[in-house]
């Protein structure tokens, strides 16, 4: 049954703007962030309109108001943002002065450019980071070449890495001379290699009026660069590195004007001590577990502050949560498995992306929430496993 | 800023497949029960298609893959399904020769036909639920009139009647005359009107295969046969009660070989006697709590039991939820006042349907999770009465 579609009905047009008086929140970008940001739009009365890459992005198979257009084209961005109320972003992709000049002409844009720019431009976040937060020891990669950062050092991309793209680690001067020739083009910084107990990531949102609002501290589980598992409360994180963690993160929020939610992700030495990695500002892989595992997610948060709305309580409605990402394995048939999940552990959450599946790509995850830290992960990893066909 | 919207960008077309082979469910009706499990149905990857009476219904609004037909036309539903691996409903009011039919030419139609009619027509139900369910004294309108069933009585329209609608008290046979010429052409019958201590719900969801799961049972508060409150679980139920009320909606799962949500609507007589009131099978205002105080809420849950997945877990996310409607009142400005209710109460919860607002009509809900019944209870009042600018 059902092989085929048939046309003989009127497919609904857009844009259509809601009847009550709520404002249009435009989204650059129609990836899993932009999804999830959709669904929590639904709650709140909302109408999300997205500017996709493509009309097959993740969001852009779920949501009602989507247009297709290129982000890097400032009359692309412009035509979107007059649909809008207030325009913000799942990625950092736009160009700086695009946004600039979308909010000379008077475009709420949330988070502004002077503070997007920090999350786009990895060595302007550094310096301007100077006793703001501390970060690991950096400079240019000539001064890396002369010995001034120590060997081994971390060669980074200072535009658009994510995911372990435009990270490289480099043993020594010679392979630091190899990686500029076959980077030969891209601006590239670099810093000490941080001796590290491990990653964690605080996350807050903030109003442009100025309230804050930080989810519990988590530990982030990278593997060549990409995020893994989140393990939520960080497991055995010593209060005064939470308080830490969190006051850096609101620091960082206040000082740098960021609008939405903000990501930092941080390393922790075996002191405790703690380094500001990267910052992102907009939903972030690292609070997905919020969704469930928060009495407001980030998603809903993202919303509430770029429409300056009071933000949500972060209370965790678990004692403890894990988030798994589901990377593409070898075998595509993750739908086929997505019952054998549900069976498996009637309790977990599962979140699918709505892509094609190809080894390595992000295509959902799942969230698994309980008492016990060890517990929870366990079961993430293993709904994890079964999707994507490893057992 | 941004007064109207541009046409220079194309806006994408529908409908448009997922890549990742997951099933398209078809719903049937866009309101405001389409538009939540549109949202459950993006967690799940799936692609929500609906048939809409309007392009202005709630769900329509925030949907990707939306056409417009009459659900009364056997025609716009066969070609609706066409696009559809299973097909399911918002509400009640496809007549039950288009279900057959529909069910005939191979659509999986969930619930079926032979379970459906028993939502549509509450005599079928009553006399199917002889042997299986207790129900109120009932009879014809004749019945009535001869005094079979005492005074006074509660007359009822056989189909169609919801929300109050369909439903009338009548004191005498003089009395039940009048009613009988003004509703001249509508199928009535009549029954006691019992005494009762409260309304309950029982809701529960069940797979083609078997499978039922309960979530807690519920106190479902009205006026003027409308659904102003649900406090979950129903404050001092006993044990025995509960056991009871889960038992009977698990019975009548069963027998009726419902799929998808079924909601119980009982009669808690003083005695603790329960009496079935009315049958839904679809999501149910009695359980949209469960959308952040169950780990399973009823949207997700009707998703997988129509596609014969496993069921998700039930148990509560708090001690205690409370879900007050949004009623419209006399000011429709309801989106104005959204932010003010996010300050007073940063936990509430509020889901608003883009419905414009008018005099009574179900424009939202809100729900508060805690520890305390009484103090959810009256969160969820306090939010309400903001947004409908009672205060």
């Amino acid at each position: 049954m059902c092989a085929g579609r048939t046309a003989s009905l009127p497919q609904v047009s857009f844009p259509r703007r809601p009847p009550d008086g709520l404002p249009v929140v435009g989204m650059v970008g129609a990836g899993q962030l932009a999804r999830m940001t959709h669904q929590a739009a639904i709650g709140l009365g909302l109408s999300l309109r997205l500017l996709a890459d493509s009309a097959d992005d993740g969001a852009a198979l779920v949501a009602a108001d989507v247009v297709v257009g290129d982000h890097r084209s400032y009359d692309d961005l412009a035509a979107f943002a007059a649909g809008c109320d207030v325009v913000t972003f799942d990625h950092e992709h736009v160009p700086s002065r695009h946004l600039s000049a979308l909010a000379a002409a008077g475009v709420a844009v949330r988070p502004g450019p002077s503070a997007l720019r920090f999350a786009q431009d990895k060595t302007a976040m550094r310096e301007r980071l100077a006793g703001v937060a501390p970060v690991p020891a950096w400079g240019s990669v000539e001064d890396a070449a002369d010995g001034r950062l120590g060997w081994p050092v971390v060669a980074k991309a200072v535009r658009g890495g994510y995911d372990g793209r435009g990270v490289w680690e480099v043993e020594d001067a010679a392979a630091l001379g190899r990686l500029r020739t076959a980077t030969a083009g891209v601006a590239l910084y670099a810093e000490e290699r941080v001796a590290l107990r491990r990653e964690l990531a605080a996350v807050v949102a903030r109003r442009p009026s100025g309230q804050v609002c930080a989810w519990p501290v988590v530990e982030t589980v990278q593997r060549e660069g990409i995020c893994l598992e989140v393990l939520a409360p960080a497991p055995g994180l010593l209060a005064g590195v939470a308080d830490r963690a969190t006051g850096l993160a609101t620091r960082i929020a206040t000082e740098l004007g960021v609008v939405g939610v903000l990501a930092v992700e941080l390393f922790e030495r075996p002191d405790g001590e703690l380094l500001v990695n990267e910052l992102a500002m907009r939903p972030h892989n690292s609070a997905h577990w919020t969704i469930e595992g928060a009495r407001t997610s980030q998603f809903e948060q993202h919303l509430r502050a770029v429409l300056d709305w009071p933000l949500g309580e972060t209370t965790p409605t678990a004692p403890a949560a894990a988030m798994a990402n589901l990377l593409g394995g070898t075998d595509p048939a993750v739908a086929v498995r997505l019952p054998a999940v549900l069976r498996d552990d009637p309790g977990i959450r599962v979140h699918l992306y709505g892509k094609s599946p190809r080894p390595g790509r992000k295509l959902g995850h799942v969230t698994a929430l309980g008492a016990d830290p060890a517990e929870v992960r366990d079961r993430a990893r293993r709904a994890v496993a079964v999707l994507r066909g490893d057992q």
